[in-house]
């Protein structure tokens, strides 16, 4: 028996995505949106057309059975699945891979790789499922490291122990989406978080980026659903306790949670889970624009009811998605449970969008109480609508085009003027550079203080300038969310891609704070080095006094320096007098 | 007009609290209750009767206009409002004062009295409505410390900025309950974030101590109501980003809330505000016993019906506060909303607790909307049973006896051995220690995953030997709940007091990140010396490199040692073949 493979360049599995006939159809489409001829699918890149650049390391004797030199887990781990990581694959360019992948068996053996690696000075990556969309799981630039080893915890893929009184379960973080679902279902619960890379990312990768999950309000976020972490670190293994709240100081496991892998690995996490829904309702809801939808779903995160689906898609999105006629906004309203029948949720949900000018369909408010609801729940909603995207994308990257996109977070207040000016400058900026381009939003969260907007982008694209051109967008689009307050990610991370956005965002005092952290569990700086800071600004002070760290940054710097957020106020003229 | 003055050595204002004839019939009702002789009211410390250490600091000539070394002030801000502060205060024991109380009219004084502070070594105590009960805004012992100064920020006292379309306030670090919702009421808004310290508490103290709130489940921790903090800290001044969401690396305020003081002082915060409900319905439910009532909680706190309220009373807790006969538990359940009727809500948890036995009075599922329901609303009913609570604890200290609680947080599967356990323990050395006594439990808060159970003790006590017993029975019961997996404190933060059980829970290696964040931040140890980490401890490389830390730790420490959470698995001997 054979075990399926993924793709080494791209999305998913070897078998799986749009054949040769299925590009060109998906390429004629697009023609005709962006006005242009119809591009020819290219071939995706072999194996064998990759030349490999002969590992710089090697492992010590007890670690070689669990290290990998193979072309293609090294290929394979080269690269997360952003637009730009495609189009670098597709372009044969794997200049810069892992020296060694590791398929560490156990936590002991992560234990070991990380000493290994603090000894010799190789730059370990931690690598979850691989779907990094920021350049978190690439290798730090070829010359900087004396060698990279990309740390699989896929083997580390069971779930340890399920406590259905408390429901919460302890698992294993290598473990990924459909696995991990798979293993607590017997039990009628779920861990109900699903991004859009459930197939392919896992549930250390979730908890180290911060992952957002499917549902549009209350709990969703992968912080919320941890109740305890188990964290390797090169100093020792941090393990907090079990416990449905504390206040006893900062919380530990919020130190650890976003950490993307700068800290540590996690090896397990204890988190808290759902009762599978049995009931659902849901209603598909049109305005007349977005900004109308908009004003519902503001009075929505506001109202208390807590809708698990409430995904406002522009003109543009409805209509990509089958949604939508393409003349209006939908929203995706639903609500779930395994308690109770939602009609009075729902209720009250549509009368909300009636009053804000939505249009409801008849019978939207009733609750389907049967499997098919725990089947077509807002996740099997999230399937149809999501899955393939992946693999879409792919082939739109394999057609000379771009598509890739963008989301941020901001509060309401800011929110209408927020999306006018960062629409217009993103379509300006994706035409001027590609000739043509749509960009369309949706939101993915919305919480009571301001939505997640996520936009996507979709244009011509000169083949061999795939790159630059994607590069150019984002910058200009970065450039203007960051001046007009919002976050440069809500829930793709930070990674390396981010950084010089995110050097401006986060306070200065912070980005100190946690260096010194990480110089503390890190001596050595051998984790996932150039992502979130940059290791050479650990602590100025430290790095005189400690050996020089690794790793110099190679992260792209942005033309304008980091804003100055140690305002420093002027102080009175300081003195002392001791009295008895 | 004189300003009403707050007492010096306990809870609350100088003309409010139990007359003596309250206190003589209070010590009546007790000590039927105990089976003991009525105690006497002792009287109430004066402050002539005090006799305060003279200052050993002075401050500079800039900052002396905001500095007072008045006996009042200083005796005030010499303790919280712990058992063991008042008990300290009836003692006429003021041995370890602070030097100076400050009180900086603005944000740039703050800066200037931490340099100040820095520069001559003096320990920087934040001050909010010192309502601590862990020991976190007294000085550290006398003879480690050069000077002392309380910094008291009970001026920065204002709502600077209202934000109706997102529902935020950036609200000054000093403001107190009362005010602040004075403040945010003509908006239609609140914070809704009701400790039973609300009326002397403040907004940086509450997010320095990660304050737990009134209302049971969902949004009631101040955690997550901060939508963007402001943080002045020795090195500089630290802001973060209003943003509804993020996913930007760790949580720069994640770090700050809970840190009690010792990486900076909270000066703003942007908050989370809710609309002011205005309807709501409640029942009291009856359960034969506090292990039924538990089951029913259990199965509510899964339901995703979220009940503001859901406070469930043992008996003893239930008779005091005039919920129950003291035969039976007692259930208050409570739906609020500003948007919807709440019958369908209060329904279903009706039946969750008829299913498990819970005796439900008729018409407790009526939603009332009335201008009543937002002033009786669960702030109202908090309002009655609580509000006077801290004064009659007071009188009863001044009573000599004992009366103090305990708090925690545990799984639910492991809640039913842990409280049998707890209770039993909890009794046996209140009897053993004090002759008579009781321990009763109530639910403050509750979670899908488990509970936040509240222990009150009240005992007999010689007058003399309050401490030590209390000390003896704190220890006792600290030694079981962090033996049975639970934490030390679920909402009264770690102080000083709790250092020497939360030493043993938290990892060590998070301890030694958050000391070199600290490190980072306060070079020179001045904040809260002792409070959550030991200086001394903060990293034994960075010790040796730098300047000695100001204060050696003056925490008492428990006789056993920590427990090393460490681990550090056997590892195969690591080497490094460099291949070309």
């Amino acid at each position: 028996m054979t075990r399926r493979r993924r793709k080494f360049w791209g999305w998913g599995y070897e078998d799986e995505g749009p054949n040769f006939e299925q590009q060109e159809r998906i390429g004629q489409l697009l023609a005709v949106r962006l006005g242009i001829d119809a591009p020819r699918p290219q071939a995706p890149p072999q194996l064998h057309e990759i030349a490999l650049r002969a590992p710089r390391i090697a492992p010590p004797a007890a670690l070689a059975g669990c290290c990998s030199t193979d072309a293609f887990d090294r290929a394979g781990h080269t690269y997360g699945k952003s637009f730009r990581d495609v189009v670098r694959a597709f372009r044969r360019d794997f200049a810069n891979p892992p020296d060694i992948v590791a398929f560490p068996p156990d936590e002991q053996t992560v234990v070991a790789l990380l000493d290994w690696c603090s000894t010799v000075g190789a730059a370990a990556i931690p690598y979850g499922g691989g779907s990094s969309v920021v350049g978190g799981v690439e290798a730090p630039s070829a010359g900087l490291a004396r060698g990279v080893v990309s740390i699989d915890l896929g083997r580390l893929d069971r779930v340890l122990e399920i406590d259905t009184v408390s429901r919460a379960a302890r698992i294993q973080g290598g473990m990924l989406g459909p696995a991990l679902e798979a293993a607590l279902k017997p039990h009628g619960l779920t861990l109900r978080h699903f991004p859009q890379s459930f197939e392919f990312s896992s549930l250390g990768g979730w908890i180290a980026t911060r992952s957002g999950g499917h549902y549009a309000t209350l709990y969703t976020h992968i912080d919320d659903f941890v109740e305890a972490l188990r964290v390797v670190t090169p100093t020792g293994i941090v393990e907090s306790r079990r416990l449905p709240g504390s206040g006893a100081g900062p919380s530990p496991d919020r130190l650890f949670i976003g950490s993307e892998g700068i800290l540590g690995i996690v090896t397990e996490a204890w988190m808290r889970l759902q009762h599978r829904p049995t009931m659902r309702a849901s209603a598909a809801i049109a305005f007349s624009d977005f900004t109308t939808g908009a004003a519902a779903v503001h009075a929505l995160s506001q109202s208390g009811l807590y809708p698990s689906n409430c995904r406002l898609l522009d003109p543009g999105e409805a209509f990509t998605s089958g949604a939508g006629s393409g003349s209006e906004a939908v929203l995706v309203l639903g609500f779930e449970s395994a308690d109770h029948a939602l009609d009075p949720w729902m209720e009250r949900a549509v009368e909300c969008c009636r009053d804000h000018g939505g249009r409801v369909p008849e019978g939207a408010t009733r609750t389907r109480r049967d499997d098919a609801a725990a089947r077509e729940g807002a996740a099997g909603a999230w399937r149809h609508a999501f899955l393939n995207a992946p693999y879409v994308r792919d082939a739109v990257v394999g057609l000379g085009l771009l598509s890739e996109t963008f989301e941020t977070a901001i509060t309401w207040d800011r929110f209408a003027e927020f999306h006018a000016a960062l629409s217009a400058r993103a379509i300006d900026v994706v035409r001027r550079v590609c000739g043509a381009g749509t960009v369309t939003c949706r939101f993915t969260h919305v919480y009571p203080d301001g939505p997640a907007p996520y936009y996507t982008v979709l244009a011509a694209s000169a083949p061999d300038r795939q790159l630059e051109q994607w590069a150019e967008i984002k910058a200009a689009v970065s450039e203007t969310l960051l001046a007009l307050g919002a976050t440069i990610t809500h829930h793709h991370a930070v990674g390396r891609d981010h950084r010089p956005w995110y050097d401006r965002q986060r306070p200065d005092a912070f980005a100190a704070a946690l260096a010194a952290a990480k110089a503390t569990l890190d001596p050595k700086g051998i984790l996932n080095p150039g992502v979130l800071i940059d290791p050479r600004s650990a602590s100025r002070r430290e790095r005189k006094e400690r050996s020089p760290t690794a790793y110099p940054s190679d992260t792209p710097r942005a033309p304008r320096r980091r804003r100055s957020r140690m305002d420093r106020a002027s102080q009175p003229e300081a003195t002392c007098a001791a009295v008895p």
